[in-house]
């Protein structure tokens, strides 16, 4: 099995003044080529020390990716390093220099020489087009190995490694090894041991694809991990395990991967042609900002009303003052009339309001800060909630959010978990999620 | 100088399942410490692997940090990698143990016999405890280097590293040597290039601290990095940069490293004693978030309205039908009749508004994806503006709102930056910012 080596230059990342994202898009990307990765390493913009990490990966892997120090200033050393390291000349590349000056050009920008350097290349080394930069990549194949070096941002590298560096592995190095395919099921409505004593023998049993959950700020999820000699294999095996961890927490998969909930509402609202307001207190606008990321959120957004101030929830929203006097702005009743006013006032099918304390300030024994009560309603029908949340503000205003946002999905699919839902006997607290 | 060198243990990290955020961190911290780190290496739950890298590692630096492979399971290695490496016995150390015990016995948890492997320490080794999980860290001093072990999850190795490691590292190592120091000028109301224009000769001369603009989403920032004998000389040499970028650009700077541009209008608006009502379009509640994620945001915000239908512009906010059709929901016009509406239902001394168009749909020659109108008003003035962003329909939001927050900052000031800004005179296209 082939194996590839991973070196990041760069002293920036050595001082932590950036995150490392390479070292994870390359990982993903090798493992579901099915080429092992055994080592990555992070390097500075020194010569030597760029060549003694070369040298080391050199030695040990088939292929070695380097990402960074192709920039036009003399701290970029990376195609130098390499190319000292086979003991090769860099020589100007005629496209490179074209397309280089191209870039200035239509860019209306000016060319210093010092970009003129990004257009050499180790003797021998074909070069990598890159549309989106000046620096181009490098593949030079020696001895049975190769090296590859890619520009450090990552706009220019991803485009650059989709296009130009996966085909070329997945040929030459990849065909017929095993490949590694992650899925990640996304679960709202339950709480996190809860789900993982659903499914223990699951998750004690299967190896492939193993299934571990994973800490996500909050969010309870899953991650199937198959190992099989084709994506295709790969792909049967997670549907298997997909299919096995759904009979058991189905009800609360709202969706895979990098989907989000608010999406996953809006697909639904978009399905079921209906619209929506909102009346948001203590989550401050993060509801219709999520509602509203999705292209096309205006097919369902009418309205949503943040009303900070208790004159606000009066005035705009029709809460009546006696309410707010005698129950409180956090509490089960103003949710509702919250509610119930925006939809007065939008004319909506569906309308869903937060009241709450997200704190540090303003919590009481009786109504301590984490405490928030949502409230959807319907044609037909209302549910109200009361969950207590921990952590800082932005936890709690997430996680209220997240929790309103699943009433929501809840109420679109038709599945109710807890007790009736219609009318004020539905009322009633229930586990925060 | 001594040199440190970091060994992240994960085939998490190689697979790309998880991001090495621990390179960042410590990286941080031992350039603050004024340790040279040149070598970072990412290596998998694989013994042999480990040692590897670790002896690699041994050979060429005075300390070598591991982070992860602490864990109960067999697939964590890393104590039992370094204890081979050295040839020493892993032995229980008792107070460890009952560290671990109380653990469990405090959350109401069951132990597993696999927990009591967590107890187990190089001998020599001194353990470092853990408050906030069951692995204790492991420090081990022998032949004038030091190896130091820490959990993986961020929450357990921040604070191990901050209360036992740092001290450590700057008593017996880091006494008397050069720290690096970095400090980041956030921008708004500028250019990229016109900002770098204004300070090329700077940013060519200075050598400590070095200034280098950062690319980072839209937003215009500097990193200004010193390195110095000691954290107060650094801070010395970072002021005098700052000064002199401030005489250049101090109109546009309006914060420090992580501070949000949300954050310094909520204690502009605290400090003015004012108080502030949104009209939201295309920014769909966005604003309304930011400003409201600040502690203490009650007192200056009072109401915020997400009109996303015509309709509710025209019954929520009063904007006037006849504008509605004969200007558009997108243009100056509807954007002053939002942010009156909202102004006159709330009663705040501020109002701020955005129309536009998000994209991906909905653009028109006339009026194209990332069209905003902003408009904010004061008592006794008003300021409208006309932005063309580019990108994808998150990025054009998220612009929309930081421009519309920067509208309120330079208010807030009392610095205006183009023409006359109070009544229609002030009203006009402004370069998008």
């Amino acid at each position: 099995m082939p194996t590839v080596e991973v070196i990041s230059v760069g002293t920036e990342l050595l001082l932590g003044q950036i995150l490392n994202t390479h070292g994870q898009y390359l990982g993903r990307e090798l493992a579901s080529l099915g080429l092992d990765l055994y080592y990555q390493t992070s390097v500075g913009d020194n010569r030597a020390r760029i060549i003694q990490a070369f040298a080391r990966a050199w030695e040990r892997s088939d292929v070695v990716i380097l990402t960074g120090g192709v920039g036009p200033t003399d701290d970029d050393l990376t195609k130098e390093a390499v190319a000292g390291f086979f003991g090769l000349d860099l020589v100007e590349d005629a496209a490179s220099r074209r397309s280089i000056e191209e870039f200035f050009t239509h860019r209306g920008r000016q060319m210093t020489p010092n970009n003129l350097k990004q257009a050499l290349m180790p003797r021998g080394a074909k070069p990598l087009p890159n549309p989106n930069g000046t620096a181009p990549g490098v593949l030079l194949e020696t001895g049975g190995k190769a090296a590859v070096i890619l520009p450090g941002p990552p706009a220019e590298l991803v485009p650059m490694f989709t296009e130009h560096v996966r085909p070329y592995l997945a040929e030459r190095w990849g065909g017929g090894r095993s490949v590694i395919v992650s899925r990640v099921l996304r679960l709202c409505g339950i709480g996190e041991s809860d789900a993982e004593t659903r499914v223990k023998d699951i998750l004690a049993r299967q190896d492939n694809p193993t299934i571990a959950p994973l800490a996500s700020g909050g969010e309870v999820t899953f991650r199937l991990t198959a190992k099989a000699p084709s994506p295709g294999e790969a792909e049967t095996l997670l549907a298997g395990a997909e299919a096995e961890m759904r009979r058991r927490l189905g009800d609360f998969i709202y969706g895979l991967d990098d989907q989000s909930l608010s999406d996953v509402v809006g697909d639904q609202m978009t399905r079921a042609g209906l619209t929506i307001a909102l009346a948001e207190s203590c989550t401050g606008g993060l509801i219709g900002h999520q509602l509203t990321q999705r292209p096309g959120s205006s097919g369902y957004f009418r309205l949503g009303v943040t009303a900070y101030a208790n004159e606000a929830k009066a005035v705009v929203l029709g809460v009546p003052r006696q309410t707010l006097e005698h129950h409180g702005a956090v509490s089960e009743e103003t949710a509702l009339a919250m509610a119930q006013g925006v939809r007065r006032v939008a004319g909506t099918d569906l309308a869903v309001a937060t009241t709450g304390i997200a704190g540090p300030g303003g919590g009481t024994p009786e109504k301590p800060v984490g405490l928030v009560y949502g409230a959807l309603l319907w044609p037909g029908g209302e549910d109200i909630r009361r969950w207590e949340f921990i952590g800082g503000r932005r936890h709690i205003r997430e996680r209220a959010a997240f929790a309103a946002l699943t009433m929501l999905w809840s109420h679109l699919k038709g599945v109710r978990r807890t007790g009736p839902t219609t009318g004020g006997a539905g009322r009633g607290p229930s586990a925060g999620v």
